[in-house]
């Protein structure tokens, strides 16, 4: 292998790929990053059998060759090279690749190619073709609702649901669901399928650029492909059956506040703070006709009160829920004003941004002596 | 206590004695800000019996009195606090103190105040008074050679060393050593004391503002006194003989070679990238006469070179270091060029800014097979 490319496009394929690099596993190889130069294009793959992440950057390719390095020192040394330009080429003496830019040589030791497990790319006739602005915003407004317990793995996913013209993404704890629905352009395509969380933060995170693209989607089995621009990732999907969300939505509410959502965060997150460390970091909503009192009570440390105007359509209500589930949506409504919806103060609640019917949060509440 | 006060003022307070509060004790009261008002003005502390923080603000003071409250929730609750203006109140029935700032109330719980040990400051004739100007610069250029090593805890300090018109401070973990001297108008002051590393952390971080200010210390006994604006830092002092460090500092080298400190910087942290994991971290250093060729060789992970232009007047020497040592002093040069001086691959060289006399960084090879 002898090759040449650009620096900051090798640092660039290094760091999308490095998120399927395994850290833990018995497996060596596979925290390797492997690479493979012909025509005219370098590709970089690394995967730890969860997820895949194949990149593909130009370069000039004098030998073609495959060769796969310690992801976590090729990453931090691609980091540091000095010039504009990286020289990369095998040697038959020593089995080490040599990788110079400027007057810094480095020359790694390498891991037999042919043990790497080559991502496979799904061949199937599912495809669905959506824009990046708009899977960025089911994830980024649903994913932080996801189970972290793994004892349940159905909740530790997002559940990408299309239906032709609708698409959504729903994820739940079971204490607390977030949905957030798009329109679509009529595609033909109907599907569910559960996305691991980690798969959905990390998709999240290497479109996080401004430009816009296409993105392709395609599944078999238990498996999608997701691939946009020279990027492909391959991830296994959860299975099971999730459960149907449109039970725990409340078809009707008896009161609906309306309040203003940053002097409500703030005023949350403050009252919050003698909560946390209580076993359900429970705070206390007290909705009247124009204001709502938040309060919180910690017998160790103290007590916190805090007025802030809402205006109030319907009953009076005390309801507690976990703060920080309320905090969440809070830091996700992204809009100025919010709609809280109850009924009691023992059935579930919603939050949505008063502008945007298409983003649902519902919250079990707290049942408080 | 009744009183009122300025919400960014009293974040200042917080903030200053927020280093001295205890985490780990089996005290409980030392885990608190202590709060005295009277005569217009509000007194906070906080002390762990190793460090003693005072911090003096304005406060209109309707009722003097005197609380203790829980460090880790005040100033929580002062930065997170709305208005401009904050007031702190006793009650007399519940024996909490009432913090409010516009719609935000609080109600904390206090710790009895007559069971904080509060500061003593030092009455002593032995006083000198310097700018922190060059406070911070004698701390800053050298306590990272400190050992972290409680073991021997003469050596987790900085020896402080007042000569009447040479002020210097010198650290060490027997390794390495780094010494920093300035001249100062005539003080009559002859005095030598360790402080322990972290007051001194401590004490340039709370100097970090960039307004000029005179700093008055004092001491008696085993105690040093650190006073400036409105803030008394009160320490121990490490107690022990220094040893006499001038017998570590060769006299002469028959080496010297000037390099540039950035390249030099840059290149030694890509070579050692492969060393870290190593024992001792070991770089090596080729001088010629035009460049030094730097170059580490890990038998897991594979080797470094990097050759960086280098004007040396003397021999050539090949010499080895802890990677870390080398890169420790290069960034705090903070000069365009650097002198290495050396004599044999054995003997202890010298690093130090190409254009200041009265900084020297001397370090102890490793040998190498």
């Amino acid at each position: 292998m002898k090759i040449s490319c650009r620096r900051d496009q090798l640092q660039y394929a290094v760091q999308t790929v490095q998120k399927a690099v395994a850290s833990k596993t018995p497996l060596p190889i596979l925290t390797g990053i492997y690479i493979n130069a012909s025509n005219g294009r370098l590709e970089l793959q690394a995967t730890d059998y969860e997820i895949g992440i194949s990149c593909i950057i130009d370069a000039t390719v004098d030998e073609p060759g495959t060769t796969v390095l310690s992801g976590r020192y090729f990453q931090e040394m691609v980091r540091k090279l000095p010039g504009e330009i990286v020289e990369i080429s095998s040697s038959k003496e020593d089995r080490t690749i040599k990788i110079t830019s400027n007057n810094a040589q480095f020359n790694l030791l390498s891991f037999p190619a042919e043990e790497f497990p080559v991502l496979k790319p799904i061949n199937s006739e599912n495809v669905l073709k959506i824009q990046d602005t708009i899977l960025k915003e089911l994830i980024k407004k649903t994913i932080f609702a996801c189970a972290n317990d793994e004892a349940r793995p159905i909740f530790t996913g997002g559940l990408l649901e299309v239906d032709n013209e609708n698409i959504s993404m729903v994820a739940t704890n079971t204490h607390r669901l977030a949905l957030k629905r798009e329109h679509l352009p009529s595609t033909g395509v109907n599907i569910k399928m559960i996305i691991p969380a980690k798969i959905l933060h990390e998709l999240a995170r290497i479109l996080a650029s401004d430009e816009q693209r296409e993105v392709g989607l395609s599944w078999q089995k238990n498996q999608v492909g997701i691939s946009f621009d020279n990027v492909y990732i391959n991830s296994r999907l959860i299975e099971g059956q999730f459960p149907d969300y449109n039970k725990v939505i409340p078809e009707t509410y008896s009161t609906k506040i309306k309040i203003n959502t940053e002097q409500f965060l703030d005023a949350v997150e403050r009252v919050s703070l003698l909560a946390r460390e209580g076993e359900y970091n429970v705070v206390k909503f007290s909705f009247t006709k124009d204001t709502v009192v938040i309060s919180s009570n910690n017998p160790d440390i103290g007590k916190a009160f805090e007025t802030v105007p809402a205006e109030n359509s319907g009953n009076d209500v005390e309801i507690a829920f976990n703060a920080k589930y309320v905090i969440d949506i809070l830091k996700n409504i992204m809009s100025g004003e919010l709609i809280f919806s109850l009924n009691t103060s023992l059935s579930p609640a919603n939050i949505k941004p008063a502008d945007d019917e298409n983003y649902i949060y519902i919250i079990t509440p707290v049942r408080t002596s």
